[in-house]
């Protein structure tokens, strides 16, 4: 293996990507670039932190604000697929790996770095995520991934790691959660969690109010959705980072979009975690809405299929691929004519679409009233069934005749 | 076409199977036979039928207790597939109707009947399940659907009929929702929700508590999960009808399985509808919970998709065909090793699966404790990454070779 | 219903057609245009047509060419999917059926006529092909199909039906075959076949060789693909349709692209037919060569799912739906890149691809070789399978500590 | 890792697994079990294995007949799913893999042994579907891959370790093509394949006559069905290994069964092989013709879907798995009435159904005729096409009234 000389390393300014920029010059005798990635996290987890990456040893530090493509081109393409893997997780730490790593390898190529680091542990599914981004966009860059490599085990090797060094941190040795934030959701594990028996207790929710302790009254708002995308709030014309900001605001208040599953990871094994994703979850309760007056049955069905794929595409980190993109393909020609408004109502951790209206809508009282004699003639409904039904009558008649 | 002597009737005693009764007679001058299905519609159902129909001129009248069959034979097969029609709707009407359908069909056959006749309209999907099941079961029989034949056109033409042949009814003129009522679900159509730009008001719904009424205290319910069914509740075994019978009742209570969706019929056009299914949302999740620890990621999926073509098949009265047999045996397969505990909490319209377990678990802290040397090694992720990605490697070098 | 003024008929010059003329202008009191499609069906078919659509009655005949338009935007997106139907047939009918009703409602909406007619008979799949584009392209005009009206019953009574009127028509009683053609493919249905036991004989073939007739030397050919089309053959460049004529002539003379199956119609019965694609096979197993060199596992196991669904839509004629423009959009997404030579071998009713090589190849012999340190490395392949197989591990180990 | 005392080894005879046996008694110290599975890949192969074993230095040598099991339990259960591996290869490696290791995995555990080997590439596919197995079978085994670990690699490197001990050999030093055969089929990979753009040479097909030199005159052959399996061969009744051997005879004489195709290996990469399947061939034209009879519109489409997602699990070594069960539990379910009678037509590498029928038939002259009245009225079709088209009449509608 050739000499490396320099690592772009996607940086957090946690404990683990601390550590990592010096076990780095240390390893591989090379520069470390630390590339930060501002998807949404919040303002405290990006502040000082430039400053920080240089005082763990970082030539320099790039910080590049990725909050509205994430939400325009990564997010909502996801959203028309209608995905949810397993049938609950709104995929929040899966579509926002690809935009990191996207931008980190493309960093990495215009900067000459023969090397891309991330701070993933040998376990996750994101370790899978960011080096599948990788192998499509710097197939040439070699990976580091110092989880798979180092022998530091544990939150106080590390710590003990960066004292040696007299590497400033403030990480404090207990951490019982692990989590992981952007703009579309937070995710918990670990903890009392890591047993399925266990209940989730108040500290595994962190975004949202609890629902019993949410208000008593209900709240309305309306969203205006054009071709699958949310273009408005009550009314308000926003792009789509700030319609998820204002909606994760509502949501966490009324505690919407709580989830506690065990999930099968990609790499073979299960995992149990706590995800909120409250303005997420009203997007896709307004999606959804706006699809059953638009789409017809067999389009609906398909939407699903592409949901159940996309489900899983970009949970496996899966997204620069030819077949993600056919997918997407798919789910964006559907999108077309998802238009309308809807009203929903938040109240104590649900929220449900009450009001739904579409000029695309194929349901319509007007056609329930003329069809009768202009589209709809009830005796067609006999000529329907006997066809639809003719293979069975065959086939029964075929059995009384043996 | 051969002259016909007798039919079955699907009977319900309502308005329109009672004016369905002497309209056979004098329209095609036979007997008539009425049938009725106990399928957990309710007592005051079928309080007094038998006196009703012969009252309307039925020569005999049948009753069937079906309601432990439809569970057991009809609605844990549809949920271990995981079936939701357009992802919500928990097929209510659709599962029962081919219970009913095979029983009428089964007593005609041996009543010797040359005919069978139902009262749904010509413009809904019963119709369509009706007579799919009369094709694969009594091919022979002539089938009339007098909404698709005579010319009476209104609730007031139907008691106008009734009332110039005295035959009592109860009937009032004015009807503003269409229901449809059994052990699983109560479903309402018409009046206000005809509009989808209209909430639903209280009217809309029968069976349960609205969620903002419900108690402020949360109640928990613990099920037990056997190979896909639940069989106790808080500990007491339970046949299949009595489970959903107490699950409803505490889910009504809490405002538990109520949805508000426009969907697509099999006939084309879309309709509106609420259902209620308070004991049936509970025990949805407590199986997707149970499934959550058994099922590996490949067979999850799977699942997922044959819920999809399930949901489709019973909503379209396809259950007596080969592919829903078909369906249903994998979905049976992989039902084998469902097995747990789950707890659920109620709360204000909400069920939420707070506590799982189960013996073919394959979450474990045990497996992810010594996971690490046994079962699982840090650096087989790494080979894993390779492999997994290598085609998208290639691919990239290809192109930057070019 | 309203009165009907002009009706715009898809006109074949056939006796059926040439009856509907003088039929509709009896029964209706309508002008009637005849609309002639060019999709390839022979020279000898529409000489002369014009003159004998206005011999029969019609007050104007139009023609429209519409084989290159059919070949590229019909045909080729189908190839895409892959698309066979029931395993076997190449949609031959089936992709023409649009095409033609397309253009047939255009000319009917710019020429202000009511009313829309075709010659389909009415137990088969065209009619609901042509009234399924149609309804979504002219959605208001009137649908006569006279097969479904008029009581003439046999060639006979046709024949006599035009005799009684002096309109001229070359057809003869005595035919036994039913067979429709265009520049894919040419169908044969009856006759012998009608007994599924018998062999077809070679009144049952038209176009190709019969394979134990056909040249002892085996020929090759060379095609080049581009993104998924056909473009040029032994190095020529050719449009579509010149492709296609051009491998139409080698494959017939080497006895390529006969089938005989027995399928599902949609309208729920059966029916057995004969088919010959000589230069769709070619080019289908052009295709799916090229796709061997470039598409990654899952992609190429998608594109198979895609031309299942599509072989449905196509064959039931749901061209012009959104679902089938969504499954199109995936397949053209897929067959971006499937670019390469392939050089085939026809002998005695095979075709096989023998040669390939693409630009694009995720197959190399470079990186088989050097593949083993810089792209691949055997070591690898221990952390994939363990991680690939842990769920069974864990299952399996659960089992046995029961 | 602990001391391994006891191997078992999958034994082949050839140079490969002969190296293995010394080589793991002085890399583990341990005793080695040679496991020879007969699954039909020649007598040849199997003559004197025994001795041969000892003599590399084996304690002992089982031999298992597994041809008629092997035929009976994996190949038929994957045919009824219609499995074509990327829509061509008959997975003739990937279904004798599970049965082998099975066999072995079974044996180790009941002769107390810590360890099980195989002599796979760590290229290829096989060494997952040998470990797929081991882990579903035998978790707490060991697996030793000696291709992953040692340093021999070439077929000089293995003849001079065996020489080194004066172990007896008879392999020669130049191996051109690298084969795998068993009752079902042989493949051939490597030398002048290893380029897309060679066409195979006649060293690259071992079992069956080139078509071109096949007998000029076709054979037919009469296959008798029942539930998806061949039972008789020309009328006399066989088991299944028997059917396959009978049907590889005739069909190796007439050139049917040869494939040449680039495939997607689990692993990542593409490889190109060279495939013989007389038999099977025919077996599967068999079984799909019955299944034209048979299978109404959508139970086929999911045959369909159903092989599709076989081929991928069983190519992929899944077949000890939850998700595979079920899927085979699926295609058995819709197997039943997969009965009939075929007449094939074997001629110059082509093997075609001429003649097909059975009492389950859709299909059938009588419907045909009788059916106008009795079973279908063609003024059904109105009725069953308005209401098929109906969503695309109304959203046309909607467009033009916008």
């Amino acid at each position: 293996m050739s000499k490396i000389n320099k690592v772009v390393l996607a940086y957090s300014g946690g404990l683990d990507t601390s550590a990592i920029i010096p076990w780095l010059k240390e390893n591989y005798d090379c520069e470390v670039i630390a590339f930060v990635a501002d998807v949404g996290q919040g303002e405290a987890e990006l502040e000082g932190i430039e400053a920080k990456a240089i005082a763990s040893g970082a030539s320099a530090c790039y910080i590049e604000d990725l909050k509205e493509e994430m939400v325009a081109d990564y997010i909502y393409p996801t959203l028309t697929t209608g995905a949810l893997y397993e049938g609950k997780y709104l995929l929040g730490t899966s579509m926002a790996r690809p935009i990191i790593a996207k931008a980190q390898a493309e960093l990495a190529l215009k900067l000459g770095a023969d090397a891309l680091c991330h701070g993933c542990t040998g376990k996750g599914n994101d370790q899978v995520r960011f080096e599948g981004a990788f192998a499509a966009i710097a197939p040439n860059l070699k990976v580091i991934a110092p989880w798979r490599e180092w022998n530091l085990r544990s939150r106080e090797a590390l710590l003990d790691y960066l004292a040696e060094r007299q590497i400033p941190c403030t990480a404090s040795l207990e951490k019982i959660y692990s989590r992981d934030a952007n703009a579309w959701h937070i995710s918990t594990e670990g903890g009392v969690l890591e047993n399925t028996w266990n209940q989730p207790n108040e500290l595994c929710w962190v975004w949202t109010t609890d629902p019993e302790q949410a208000p008593d009254q209900s709240e309305l708002v309306t969203l205006g959705v054009e071709n699958g995308r949310v273009i408005s709030v009550d009314g308000v014309a926003m792009s789509p980072y700030q319609v998820l900001k204002t909606l994760n605001d509502k949501g966490a208040k009324h505690g919407v979009g709580r989830i506690d599953i065990v999930e099968n990871r990609l790499v073979g094994m299960k995992s149990r975690g706590c995800y909120e994703t409250p303005g997420g979850t009203i997007i896709m309760e307004a999606l959804r809405a706006v699809e059953q007056l638009v789409l017809d049955k067999e389009s609906f069905m398909f939407r699903e299929e592409l949901g159940l794929k996309a489900s899983h595409l970009v949970y496996d980190g899966r997204w620069f691929t030819p077949l993600c993109q056919s997918i997407l393909a798919a789910a964006d020609s559907l999108a077309q004519g998802v238009t309308g408004d809807v009203v929903l109502k938040l109240y104590k951790g649900q929220v449900t679409a009450v009001q739904k209206r579409s000029t695309n809508s194929l349901y319509s009282e007007e056609f329930a009233t003329f069809g009768e004699d202009e589209v709809y003639d009830h005796s067609h409904a006999e000529g329907f069934i006997r066809l639809y039904s003719l293979a069975s009558r065959i086939r029964a008649l075929n059995e009384k005749n043996k």
